[in-house]
């Protein structure tokens, strides 16, 4: 890290394990201040060490790289805005304020021609913004699936093996991933947030968050398990992107996941990128997503990258960029218990509604901008998730259906692997 | 690729490739001058856009950066040299001349302070040398594993389906995956020239690749893949290494790979990865390793980088890097005609030796120096395969001693997912 003057902002479990790291590799005398908010606060290094006025920090010329790791998403902003005004480079691991304030980000880094990296916020140790940024510059991305939230993952190993939604959240907050309030995880809001980030750079496009569908995990319940199971899937909550001509949609949804995905086998606290492109096909990424080493070590290689001289190009905002849509039919698994609700979100029925115990469970097709206009986040008594497109539809079918479609057609059946 | 002057040497799969990538991009008018060898050959362009003289075109100054994609070791060793010594930047995916050659080529990129870049060498489609090199340059990498050859990949993909070894090879010849004299893939010369390149990167070692161990898949039988079939194995031709304290090992073998690796599921023409590091625990990459398109991607990302200034750090020769040694004990499952072979290989059994129709079958330790002093690669009759470290033993018992063994103790077997 020579020649940096670092400032890191936040002493929590990212800017320990970011401590942590440099300690690893003999370099902590890198950071010259470390800006935390509360004095009175016990902490693992000695008190002469940290400082409490941020701004006069911002204001010393001496410190030329600014690392930001604190929680709170409006401060974390002013603070990155004010650091790449005054020509500090900065790196962030704050998906949410990223995410939130993208086009401005984008704006101050050209004004001020400072560099912004953030590969820590998005899939921990997974350096998927580089790689996107820099290596598929000259490929097209086609389309791209997530695992990017490593709570919610954790919880959905646990339900596929039978522990009910409540239990695998209470274990997965013991367990110290999940935050006493978990609605940004289980509500699909934070990967949400990363798939947003990873839209500029794959395709070049910035989308506000608030017109990104993000539906989470926190209904799940065991027939739904169920369901997927007995056709071969399991649920996983995937972020989505995919490019068709000049349109591109994305969208956080529980989905359906067969084995023949990559994203199957993709268990506990671990994220995963897939990425379909037009010239390397395909390519998979899996690591881990969050925990204070593994964040730590994105952050270290961030400062690093800044140290050779790395800057995001962001390649693909300078082409004609796809127009995003929410104007997109999708093929789903409902669950719900009033009829009034699937009317309501325009659901398209395509197989045999099954009834037990309160609970209609159905495929079927229904438009992106419909859930959003309608709230299916919120709606109470609902689940939703994705199907996977291109697979065999017969699995969909009642099973009786299906047999008795299966006699009249001698169909060769898709191999399942 | 603004302000670049390329001079291409090798106009085959890999040439037409990058050329493609370019003309995709809209960025051909880079490439200044084609080299190729023979002017009679047909091509897919013109003829004026080729010329034949290669030192006339090293001379030219105003080429600042050359692409070296022949097939010819020693011929693509002359060309780099030369350009690096006239301080133009060069790109290569010749993994055979740079393994063979890599102190020398890390020599003049010194000497001269000239940029050469090759992630196109190595695992096609998939950025791991660039990946390794800047973004874990603050992290320790612990072990890799790896799925380096597209070719094998595939003919072992069949011959766990049941194909023998000599009609998987007819039909990955017939794809054209393979070439006419498939000696460097099958007998594991190509993936051992390609993990030479990642320890210098991974753990800062240079190793002349004689020094390292490679088996091949060339003496693969029916029996071998039944015998890890049986076991819940599959057998992937895997390169390896592994670093314990100040030493560090290496090898391409045959290997027995459970469900529990990320590997097992590596099918067909495609490679991949697996790193275990300090900081970031575990990370997984997988793509495609071969092909026209995928590894003229992978030159292209190469240009792209050298124009914003990327160049490899080689962050770990600069550190205490630990001693390269064959002086390691694995453990193997051992095919051999002969009772005389496994005991001049100092080959120790751990199991029931079985004998049926002439061969023998069994599991224990053989050292890897053995191995390489006997040249077990080239020895008929002989098949070898490393065994998982770390899983259950029991596995590898004769089937009815397991039982036996089961019956007195009620041991918790590990589960396999």
């Amino acid at each position: 890290m020579k020649n940096f003057k670092i400032a890191l902002f936040g002493f929590g479990c990212v800017g320990q394990g970011f401590y942590k790291v440099l300690e690893n590799n003999g370099q902590t005398q890198s950071i010259a201040k470390i800006v935390v908010k509360n004095p009175s606060k016990s902490r693992s290094l000695l008190a002469n060490r940290f400082v409490y006025n941020k701004e006069e920090v911002l204001g010393d010329d001496t410190i030329n790289l600014v690392v930001e790791v604190i929680d709170d998403a409006d401060e974390a902003f002013e603070i990155v805005k004010t650091a790449l005004s005054k020509g500090k480079a900065v790196v962030s691991a704050n998906k949410k304020m990223i995410a939130t304030r993208l086009q401005e980000l984008l704006n101050l880094q050209k004004q001020y021609k400072t560099p912004f990296l953030y590969d820590a916020a998005i899939c921990g140790s997974i350096p998927i913004l580089r790689t996107v940024d820099s290596y598929f510059a000259t490929d097209e991305i086609q389309s791209l699936q997530g695992i990017f939230n490593g709570t919610t993952n954790y919880i959905l190993t646990r339900t596929a093996e039978g522990e009910t939604y409540a239990n695998a959240l209470k274990k997965v907050q013991q367990l110290g991933f999940a935050e006493t309030d978990p609605t940004l995880d289980v509500e699909g809001f934070d990967p949400k947030y990363k798939l947003t980030l990873l839209l500029a750079q794959a395709f070049g496009v910035v989308v506000p968050p608030t017109e990104i569908l993000n539906i989470g995990i926190n209904r799940l319940l065991p027939l739904d398990v169920e369901f997927a199971e007995k056709r071969g899937y399991t649920i996983k909550l995937l972020a989505q992107a995919q490019k068709a001509g000049s349109r591109l949609w994305g969208y956080v949804l529980p989905s359906f996941v067969s084995k023949k995905s990559r994203l199957f086998g993709v268990k506990n606290e671990y994220n995963a990128v897939w990425l379909q492109t037009r010239q390397a096909d395909e390519q998979f990424y899996e690591g881990k997503g969050a925990g204070s080493l593994p964040t730590g070590q994105a952050v270290a290689a961030d400062v690093l990258a800044l140290a050779h001289g790395f800057a995001y190009q962001y390649p693909k905002i300078e082409t004609v960029v796809p127009a995003y849509t929410n104007d997109k039919a999708l093929r789903v698994y409902l669950r719900y218990v009033d009829e009034a609700i699937a009317k309501k979100l325009g659901f398209v029925a395509d197989g045999v509604t099954h009834y037990a115990k309160g609970y209609y469970q159905s495929t079927g097709t229904v438009y992106l901008s419909d859930l959003l206009r309608n709230n299916a986040a919120q709606t109470e008594g609902l689940f939703i998730a994705a199907l996977p497109e291109g697979e065999d539809e017969n699995k969909f079918l009642d099973e009786e259906q299906s047999q008795r479609k299966k006699l009249f057609e001698y169909s060769a059946l898709p191999l399942m692997y």
